[in-house]
């Protein structure tokens, strides 16, 4: 029997650059939780289906991986990280000082027919603040994505609103429960002639309920859109003005302004935010990169006291594809190959390689006999720009031949100044 | 109905040190594998069953999370990484310029009782490498996992061995295929006694057989007793004299050789290894932390060509347990805390944040209103050293107050002299 060397549908095997890709924006997140001093976890990837279903309703079960473990328990494989942090909050955290800031990066699954940007299991590093009620932690991470991807030099704009601008319509018109979350539903997915039906059967005035709702729909723009909005809701009479929108905007600085496009009836997948909410959109990129927002009632969901909470998901790898869509391939070659042309010079090379490795200098090392011929050919496809060959002569001389294998240009060098020698053929120190 | 906040029966939710060891153990991982220029990947958690089966048995599933996926096939979470490597190397690699190196970091399932340093869900870092039947790469990767736990400045024995010593026993007197693989499980697992009732049922020779088992599972030392099991193996008439684990030896530096511990007759669980296995213990921790081994034939089993391959994996938990029981408790605390103790003092305090973070400064922003006094002690807690206080006056005369939290020194800089200011209530200069 011969085995299938396809992964299983939806799942992905990733080198070469795609791999370095995703490993670079997930440095970087990492790096931007420990600059703002994010506290590390590391949660479970499976999780009882029950705290998907208890958070997201029982039809997330089919977009879920679902199954029965040995001891018969109903386990899912995580479709987001946020659940899980709630659930170790609950468990762990509640007497932590406030605001508490956590993230973590994981791998989740999502049975979901596999597409361009969307696969089966995929990565997310996730940002939570719980304990934190007041809109200045918003201002804070909708800076902090900004200066994500302003790092990675991907061009992006975050759109943002308020899930409570139609939601304050329709709770005025008695459009409540699944029936609201219907018409957020339609919103989001860009059905508007829908969620107008939906209104049109079920508002107290469905005439004015429509019109507002069609109008905050469409309406988007810069900052200045805001007060068009306010303007709809007085002349219309409803009571929300877009109070907490403006609150996070009078926090945030002009550069993160330069990219918002405030988008009035704002609604994202996800049922269980209370206010605001914002997506990373990279100009020409199907789908967003980036989201997150304000769930302040989620663990009274979970049948717990009222946690204030916000948070976001960068999508690691829709933000490796948006670089690489741009051109970004990134390789990281090494810097330095160590090639033992004959058996006697082997322990010596690895000494060489050690040293290097030692210097953070990525280095690599031969390890099969090879002719010096192919030993060559086998540096030259490796990428390193430097090798170090070493045969039997130089280890009983005590020296090492340095070789720039881009310009050919070969010295030989004492062993005890190979470092120098080195530096020199890159052209560079090596310890900048 | 209130969520029960307990992960399920064998998983973890890991906060403060025990996620911060954990990161520290991973990064160090990703940093070896980048010096050494080994090449990263990714790979997927779900597998179809059959690829573990082929390579372990069936018996596997007893101890492995197998399900059905909605298209209905058997599917599996990774219980290691091995299995999906080589899967990818056949699929994607096999015209890549050998010896190919790659690393993966993953998380593995094993359904096994929970029990001290064993979860249900745990942390590897992988490497392999493919088309390479030379023992100096042994002899690479044995000295990389001694500089790994020199690195994390961890005491560690690598006992070493070859699984030759004892099959090619065993194939000499016709104790083959299932037989074979009992009694090496009966050494792995310290029951002697029990491996050699199998081979005196068995053997064609059961009395010189049972005395070079029982003699080859017994000994062990430093290097020079493969002299003792080379002197045993001729004196007995067999054919086998440890030259595949000399080899190794010759080229490992004499650093890497004083934490040697040869055992000749070591057997590891895994079934497919071909020659030399090791594993790394820390003295008083009751389990190994890593471990790896060679594998000729593992493509063969898949019914592909053979590729000489050898690799191992870094336990990443329990190497941070190991560190964490030698008292290296590990906290990454903010440097600097910054509090705004005004709303007006707020939109200065986030571009205070801002600009200590870009300058890879941990530092942390109070996103919450909090009294004076709430706020400095949110500031202890945080563990941070310097805090920078913003109240509505320093903002409107453009100035900070820098307060060193340790000695509780407290000064008034401009808004312009921030850094400065901040580094000297560290001592220490910020960029270093």
């Amino acid at each position: 029997m011969k085995l299938e060397p396809e992964p299983v549908r939806g799942f992905r095997d990733l080198f070469g650059e795609d791999a370095e890709l995703l490993s670079l924006v997930m440095k970087k997140a990492e790096k931007l939780a420990e600059r703002w001093s994010f506290e590390r976890s590391f949660l479970p990837t499976v999780e009882r289906f029950e705290l998907f279903a208890m958070k997201s309703g029982v039809e997330i079960e089919r977009t879920m991986y679902v199954f029965l473990d040995k001891a018969g328990r109903k386990v899912s494989l995580r479709p987001e990280a946020t659940a899980s942090a709630v659930r170790a909050y609950l468990r762990l955290l509640r007497g932590r000082p406030k605001p508490l800031k956590i993230f973590t990066i994981v791998n989740v699954f999502r049975y979901d027919e596999p597409q361009y940007a969307r696969y089966r299991e995929f990565y997310q590093a996730d940002f939570e603040v719980f304990g934190a009620s007041d809109p200045f932690e918003d201002a804070e991470l909708v800076t902090m994505l900004h200066e994500y991807y302003e790092e990675l030099d991907l061009p992006h704009v975050i759109v943002i609103g308020s899930v409570r601008a139609l939601r304050s319509v329709l709770e005025e018109e008695g459009v409540v429960g699944k029936e609201q979350d219907l018409v957020l539903h339609y919103v989001d997915k860009g059905l508007v002639d829908k969620a107008l039906e939906v209104v049109a059967s079920k508002a107290r005035n469905p005439e004015r309920a429509g019109e507002v709702i069609a109008k905050l729909a469409q309406w988007e723009g810069g900052e200045e859109v805001i007060e068009d909005g306010k303007r709809l809701m007085k002349e219309m009479g409803y009571s929300y003005s877009f109070e907490d929108v403006e609150e996070v905007l009078a926090y945030l600085p002009e550069d993160v302004k330069a990219v918002l496009k405030v988008k009035l009836g704002f609604a994202r997948g996800l049922a269980y935010y209370t206010g605001l909410i914002y997506e990373v959109k990279v100009p020409g990129f199907p789908v967003s990169v980036a989201g997150g927002g304000r769930y302040d009632t989620l663990t009274e969901v979970y049948g717990w006291e009222r946690v204030p909470a916000t948070g976001f998901a960068i999508g690691l790898d829709r933000t490796a594809l948006a670089l690489k869509e741009r051109g970004r391939a990134y390789k990281e070659s090494p810097l330095v190959i160590v090639l033992p042309i004959a058996p006697e010079a082997r322990k010596e090379a690895l000494a060489v390689q050690r040293e290097l490795a030692s210097l953070d200098v990525r280095s690599l090392l031969l390890t099969e006999k090879k002719s010096v011929k192919k030993a060559f050919s086998y540096a030259s496809e490796s990428g390193a720009r430097v090798a170090v060959v070493l045969g039997r002569k130089e280890v009983e001389k005590g020296f090492v031949s340095v070789k720039n294998l881009v310009t050919g240009e070969q010295r030989e060098c004492r062993r005890e100044e190979l470092l120098d020698c080195v530096a020199n053929a890159l052209k560079r120190p090596l310890e900048e």
